[in-house]
């Protein structure tokens, strides 16, 4: 049986959203595997934004639980870390049990782009901690983002493939999305 | 029987961090639940970082099986949005099908920050869409964070608290999370 896959990320916000999801969609499918894409592009008429928002929620946690994995795209989103809605979806597929494969398009990992944050200004604590100027801890595991992400998809045996995509092509650079894609085609079989 | 709650959070990262654990921690016992605290202070040695951050996230992971529910902590951290180990966890709880419950210490929402990063440069586009500078769409729904996070919470019938911390207490205030913590108890009730 053909299995599904959501295909979670920030592609939802693209100007050209739908021309990405479907050649994500395409690519899913050509690699034997039914994608399913998030439904913000799709959700009927409702009397108000809140409606709205709920809506696309039902229709997005509908898709995960009829899903049979997930490839998340944790590309940093406005910041130095993943889109928080594709953080929640990542552990949602965990909690279900689900294969969870992700990827990035940043190869710089976290604790480098917090550093880029604050223009270099991390360091060493006496305990051996990485701090930033206020003191904050810095995770330093040479993961690509917060533990329970990378942590949470290895742990499982899934897998986090960082690619290296140009500025101007994060959003649709689709090399780490294929690479991904064939990892899971792999473990899914 | 006494409910367990997840107490989730950027709050690990705070240089004392340990008495604002313990400070939310005492104010759940007080409420009458028992408080189950991310496990990042208390880990064993571990040979490899890496393997650092796979502990972790086992205990995390573990913690949120045994908790009964999950109040967390949204404040915006290192940039416009919730920490991405936070939404982890919310979405992992949301699956397990356990009541959610969140603050943040921050009352501008998504929109009016996603606004604040771009110096005010967003605007809304022909079809009524709210883009940034690079015409990426902007969730204009009002709400505290992605609409998976917000929208998650209310459409299962938990409760995100917005709160408005000063500025140099936003990690430390609790008022948000004491009214959070009062909700939670009279709907576990």
């Amino acid at each position: 049986m053909t299995r599904k896959v959501y295909l979670a990320g920030p592609e939802v916000f693209l100007p050209n959203a739908r021309e990405i999801l479907d050649r994500k969609a395409a690519l899913a499918r050509e690699a034997g595997l039914l994608p399913l894409s998030p439904g913000d592009l799709e959700i009927p008429h409702t009397n108000s934004k809140r409606e709205r928002a709920a809506a696309i929620n039902a229709v997005d946690e509908k898709m995960m639980i009829q899903a049979d994995a997930i490839i998340a795209n944790l590309t940093p989103f406005r910041g130095i870390a993943a889109d928080t809605g594709t953080a929640f979806e990542l552990g949602f597929m965990c909690a279900s049990g689900k294969p969870v494969f992700a990827y990035t398009n940043v190869a710089r990992d976290h604790s480098g782009r917090v550093s880029d944050l604050y223009g270099g200004a991390v360091a060493y604590d006496a305990e051996g901690r990485l701090r930033d100027p206020d003191g904050i801890a810095v995770e330093d595991f040479g993961l690509a983002d917060n533990l329970m992400l990378h942590a949470g998809i290895e742990r499982r045996g899934g897998v986090l493939i960082i690619g290296d995509a140009a500025r101007d092509a994060l959003y649709t650079d689709l090399a780490a999305f294929k690479t991904c894609l064939a990892v899971a085609v792999e473990k899914l079989r």
